[in-house]
């Protein structure tokens, strides 16, 4: 969180935003979880972060984790290999997510907000698994009636960055 | 979804209808999990359908999974035999549910929107598995100040037809 | 629920109490799950009820469970505790909650909610289980733009009480 962060007290953000946020976070979990993997980087600004790092890792200030992307072009690279490689999608994500708490806005209007998750992996024969818990920490900026994401840190729980991610969380 | 279903990006239903269906699917999973299994056909209307389908029967276009009812009454006809079988209740659900995402609005005023859930399932002796994840795939009317379901159908993520489908999800 | 309050039907609450008490929720939970317990009795009123209980318990009108603290000061003891024995924390936990249900208004402007949730719980080698689930049963008061909690009653699903509840749920 950058120096100039309003910290929580004070925040009242609008009904117009807290619902625009609800919509980006809302359609970015589906479009991942109901094959629309396509819609991903839409939900982020050209010049955006998105990575995964685990609790420890983030604490420590660490920047890289096991997904690291700095540009929008870059999640789209990350789409296209998910396609090409995984013609037959083993398993399936389910997110379910908390609702958003804002945490500070910024002196240029990017809001700061967390919101905890958890994904139930479905495997091909029924078995289903908690796959990840944690929470996305972000910065959103709102553009034309629309949230976008300009930060997605997706902070694991877990200290182990499972090989498995084949998908964004 | 119907030909005439206006798309996401132009969506914005007001805070009054959010608050309705807010509170619709709030009130439907307390309902299922804390013993109120009689309230569930309330937050239908009287020509409704529930169904249960797995992703894949979804997908597919296929209407028939391991629960369907196409009135309340035979919402309220699954309450009773629930009621008359089952004495005891060997085990609880419990649902946690995202926010709601509003997919679409139909010329009739009807809203389309769909809501993540995953159940846990507590049994007697303390074990708890989830037992089911997925989303809910809805048509919302609202009428006098509440929401309520013309249609749901649950998608499964899961591409069995789990047996144990004793209380509706 | 006391005898003079209000039953769902009726109840609309405004969009600013409804923030409030959505703020509340997802910032308690963030405090317990993000290492920053000493904010959890911040969240209460001075005369307060925090207690966790089985859903056997709480269904046969019993008050003492597992955890029974009815002042704030009792609360800062806990915290004081878990902080002085738990040096090393081997496990974390992540609360994931459904959108708060309203269920009734007192007389005197205490709002009755109830709140599903599920917890899980990843140990320090990575290992997640679902710890917890069940719903928050409060009492909460909007005093100068916060919410905060009369009461909070922790109704677990499971009948058993986890020894090993080390920190609040």
């Amino acid at each position: 969180m950058s120096s100039t962060t309003t910290r929580y007290a004070e925040i009242e953000i609008g009904v117009h935003a807290s619902a625009c946020i609800g919509r980006l976070n809302a359609h970015y979990c589906s479009a991942i979880d109901n094959g629309e993997l396509e819609q991903w980087p839409t939900f982020f600004t050209d010049d955006c972060t998105y990575r995964i790092l685990t609790r420890a890792d983030f604490e420590a200030g660490r920047d890289f984790g096991i997904w690291f992307c700095n540009t929008r072009g870059m999640l789209l690279d990350r789409v296209s290999s998910i396609r090409s490689v995984n013609v037959f999608e083993p398993h399936v994500y389910r997110h379910v997510i908390s609702p958003t708490e804002v945490v500070g806005v910024d002196e240029d209007g990017v809001i700061r907000c967390e919101t905890s998750y958890m994904v139930v992996r479905t495997g091909y024969e029924g078995t289903m698994v908690v796959f990840s818990a944690g929470r996305y920490v972000d910065a959103v900026m709102i553009e034309g009636g629309r949230a976008l994401l300009r930060e997605r840190t997706v902070v694991t729980d877990s200290c182990r960055y499972d090989t498995l991610v084949a998908l964004p969380l």
